[in-house]
């Protein structure tokens, strides 16, 4: 009888679970719906994440207060007074061992609510399926559609934003909630211990701005490029810096000495780890990135092109070990599975079918969706779902106060010193957009509600809630007629421009470009030319090796190179230029014309002749070295409009 | 410092959460690329699952016997004396109190091993995750890459081998294990209660051919139409009646006597239970499908195309729903799972735009393969991983015994009495294969590990494991050599065949054919004539209102319909028949012509040829209703050879 009980009981803890995640699913199910309805009627104020968050509030409010599932009372309170809290205990009932979990603390005055939250705590699941589960694709997602052209002519700024602005900004919030705390030891109002490594740690997580918010609202809008390239790129690089001065803080606060302050030593010591975490991360991303090229380039797995289905799966299931084994080895597995995204675009792309490709993209783009709409649902959720919410008026205030005067120490003087050494300036009107769209989001969510053990990490928590709301509604909300009021036009890359950056960023760019396009490309992709070629003649056994067959084939086919890389690069576009999210543009060269907008086409006009012009510099720089046995036949491309800048003033040329 | 060091465990914790996953990430990988390798050389001799599961074996021989995880002894032995063993206990700490969660009974002798298989537990996760993560995108990529003309041409027979034959499995299993158990007990071998109830619980997880299994072999093999008909479909209902069966066996076993019998009026109510719980399952399945085809339908959803993105999430998630609604509501996810793909194939599907139809169809493909391995990969690390084996080789020689007559007792004498009654005989040859490929799988494993408390489960599950290993290897590794033993023609499917099977089912099918034709597919589709043709006069304003304005519009234009139609069964015909796993060929129009082998292409024909003769004949058959004012114009499918059944001697001509 004693068994047919528990087999009841596993049966209704099954249904619970299976209820449990139905409530998820269907907040996603309506989150879409409605997501569809502000679409077909443009209503732009709130956006679709603001949204998820909203009807996550909803359904936390009715778990929280409309449903209560009554609990047997004698199942729970059962006291045993031991000397320590091991992580695992074992019971002793008549002569019967039980194992124990640690499931946490619990504060003294809601013993008696324990029974009573079952179901709340049920929906508040683990954090780590956060980071495992739902970071990765968002992540890869971003790597993968990143427009790699306007990233890395930002390069630098984007870095200094990403690595001295979180820095700075950590430090000026930690400073003055520190100031806010002691005031409100002071007053009184503070019910626990708040120490200055406390502080730093809420500047840690709350400085970093946030990719999956930032995407999501600016994904739509057509603002311009490198606008779009700053904020994303500060955004996806600082949520590395943030996990790794979080931990550092919490692993380097001096041993031994209760005072919880904050050495100098520690603090370089913590760098040394920072660099070393970056560093390292990177290299891993991009080693596996590298890897799937490789393999999908393999001469003994080119019959992996055959089974696009076998194709796909295999670099679904390397992209995201990538991230697990980065976390594995202490990495941070965001680095790692952004770059080991870029690579992926960058070389793999090219090897695969063409059905892998529009698998691929289609897969991370519902995959990305998903989690996005996920995570801002379950945050809202939380709101109400979550227990040991501390909420303190006056912290809240400091903590808003502090995140917008850490921002405004990150942005300006940064902008100013970067503005000296840049030819196109970040204007007055990009740095106010870039102050005000410094959105909070998933990742300080995450990585606030990892540990949410202590009164102090508690109220971090809450604050922290409120911060993301904030900005999401809000800031979020108000970004478009914030575009519209600072008269930033939207997708300004006028040829002047484009010529300007293009000569200014001169340098380090055609030294990467041509060690790429020579060496890397055809090593890692069946596009470029063959290595025979460009590598010095002492090399050339080696070289032919190296070069894949197909590199042989195509190299006569230039022409053909030139369509399918510039087909790629436009549908890189693609991802910020069309006003639907879906980014409903099927990658083949039939393509079938969805209606798309005028401006999104006009774009990828323009995006298309860059990519035209860029690939034919770099041939007629190759054909210069090649001793080509055909005439300079004229281009292939003779419909479209010159290339803005003439590829024969290009010094290249004379270099190759 | 006692923070300090949480946060220290918490990361290590998170680390080793990473590396958990990692293993099994890596796993798959492994798997993809021996698969490919083995589709390269068509090695044949054991299949991808079986693989698979080796892999998995290999790395729980690795888990279990190469790492060691040294942990802090002093973390864990800590016993309390309590009367009871609650689902949560809080411990008091000097005055602080720690919640604790009941993780199951440790068995006496195995005290003092706890910490060293920490990790080995975390590696075997939740049953849980099976259920609600693992299963329904398999199942549902069943129903909806179901060829439905087949199914339910052999309906009858696949009900009665479903239900019959699986309840007669059930009880012959049952009392053979008695027989055994009873045995085992004279003999000293049985160390703990066995009872009747759990014998026969025994019969009913094991009883159930897997579809996962059937699916995976099955699939690759071009085999006869209806042998896998009949196999797919009978492995794909007796998984709901092995769930059902195994449920109400526990339930109703008789309350307050504890001789565990298993009474005559239980064993009816049971039946009352299975009945309602079967057909409860479907109508919620059906319902969920519909829902999907009218919200895909509605005026207020059309936009909803543009954005294939948001008709992609929004298709899976409500499949998804559909499952764990069910689960919650107390039916059974898989048949509803089940139904909702079979109905989304039949109309949802012809709904949505071609990039959704694309999308939806890789996604499910890919999740499907997924899960289908990491089951298999997870089956494997078990037999190393789980910590209660109980491994008695008298019922271990018993089970396999009772395994064997239960198929013999189920298929022979179901397939002798069918015979009496089908046109087409399942022949001899067909009988035998039934019996061999008879495959246990993830079902029966689920089933089993769902609940290991006592000794009695822990056998079972050990004996199951060991089961599904000799079916997987060598039922499934021999399948291919069996057929061509047995002489099963590869695809039969011959015009005259195909005029027998549709006289033979004439009547039933025919009736369906003309009520979907005419009522659903135009309340549920774009396609077919409209209502207001089919519908009595007097329901005028009502089938006005219900036509989809496109019905309208497609009315004229029969032609595209049909082409669109059978370019849908063709695709479906592509899973079973093309020999490559990926299915690689696109649904567009424009199909790129990727290599697809002569047999491929040989069937697909022919059923596209079918499914054109199907059509034109509905459709001669409306015009005869409507008097429409253009003359008989000729078919514009002239270019295909005349359909076998000539359609002006179809009976339904005369009738409508």
């Amino acid at each position: 009888m004693d068994k047919a009980a528990t087999e009841m009981m596993a049966e209704e803890s099954h249904r619970q679970d299976s209820a449990n995640l139905l409530i998820f699913i269907m907040l996603l199910t309506l989150t879409i719906l409605t997501i569809w309805l502000f679409k077909h009627q443009r209503f732009r104020f709130l956006h679709e994440t603001g949204l998820a968050m909203i009807y996550g509030l909803l359904v936390g409010v009715i778990l929280r207060f409309g449903v209560h599932v009554p609990q047997s009372m004698s199942d729970v309170m059962l006291s045993c007074a031991v000397n320590a809290s091991p992580a695992t205990l074992l019971v002793n009932v008549s002569g019967r061992f039980y194992e124990y979990t640690l499931r946490g603390e619990v504060s003294q005055g809601k013993g008696h609510q324990v029974q009573d939250d079952e179901m709340l705590r049920k929906v508040t699941f683990d954090p780590e399926v956060f980071f495992n589960i739902l970071l990765p694709p968002i992540i890869f997602h971003a790597g993968y559609s990143l427009k790699r052209r306007h990233f890395f002519r930002n390069i630098g700024s984007i870095l200094a934003y990403a690595f001295m602005g979180t820095v700075i900004s950590c430090f000026v919030i930690g400073l003055i909630m520190y100031g806010f705390v002691w005031f409100m030891k002071l007053v009184g109002q503070l019910d626990g211990d708040f120490y200055f490594t406390d502080c730093l740690f809420f500047g840690a997580i709350i400085s970093a701005t946030d990719p999956v918010t930032v995407l999501a609202i600016f994904n739509e809008l057509k603002v311009d490029v490198d606008l779009y390239a700053l904020l994303f790129g500060e955004s996806v690089l600082n949520d590395a810096v943030a996990i790794v001065l979080s931990s550092s803080i919490v692993a380097y606060q001096p041993a031994g000495d209760n005072s919880h302050s904050f050495e100098a030593m520690a603090m370089l010591k913590s760098f040394g780890i920072f660099l070393g975490v970056f560093s390292g991360s990177l290299a891993l991303g991009v080693a596996t990135g590298v890897m799937t090229a490789l393999i999908s380039l393999h001469k003994f797995f080119t019959k992996l092109r055959d089974f696009s289905l076998l194709e796909t799966a295999l670099f679904f299931l390397m992209s995201w070990s990538t991230f697990l084994l980065a976390e594995a080895c202490g990495f941070t597995g965001v680095v790692a599975v952004l770059f080991c995204g870029i690579t992926q675009a960058h070389y793999t792309y090219n090897n695969l079918s063409p059905e892998s490709q529009d698998r691929t993209k289609q897969l991370f783009e519902l995959l990305h969706f998903l989690a996005e709409n996920f995570i801002f649902s379950y945050m809202g959720l939380t709101l109400f779902s979550f227990q040991s919410h501390v909420f303190n008026p006056l912290f809240i205030i400091g903590a808003f106060v502090a995140v917008f005067l850490g921002r405004a120490a990150n942005i300006y003087p940064l902008s100013f010193l970067l503005n000296l050494g840049r030819k196109n300036k970040i204007g007055a009107n990009l740095q106010h957009v870039m102050m005000f769209a410094g959105l909070r989001g998933a990742m300080a969510f995450a990585l606030a509600i990892r540990d949410t053990e202590t009164y102090a990490r508690q109220m971090m928590f809450s604050t922290t809630l409120l911060i993301v709301f904030f900005t999401v509604w809000i800031c979020g909300g108000g970004t478009t007629p914030m575009l519209s009021f600072m008269s930033i036009p939207s997708a300004v890359l006028g040829g002047s421009q484009w010529r300007n950056t293009k000569h200014e960023s001169a340098w380090p760019f055609r030294i990467w470009y041509n060690f790429d396009h020579n060496y890397l490309k055809p090593l890692l992709t069946h596009s470029g030319p063959p290595l025979t070629a460009t590598l010095p003649s002492c090399c050339g056994p080696l070289a032919r090796c190296l070069t894949s067959p197909q590199a042989y084939e195509l190299h006569d086919d230039d022409s053909d190179f030139i369509l399918n890389d510039a087909n790629v690069s436009s549908m890189y576009a693609d991802v910020t230029v069309s006003t639907d999210a879906s980014g409903s543009h099927t990658v083949n060269r039939n393509r079938s014309s969805t209606n798309s907008t005028g401006g999104g086409l006009c774009d990828e006009g323009l995006d298309h002749e860059l990519g035209l012009a860029e690939h034919e510099v770099a041939i007629r720089g190759t054909r210069l070295v090649l001793p080509m046995d055909d005439p300079v036949e004229p281009p292939t491309t003779v419909t479209l409009p010159p290339p803005p800048s003439p590829p024969h003033s290009d010094p290249r040329r004379h270099r190759l």
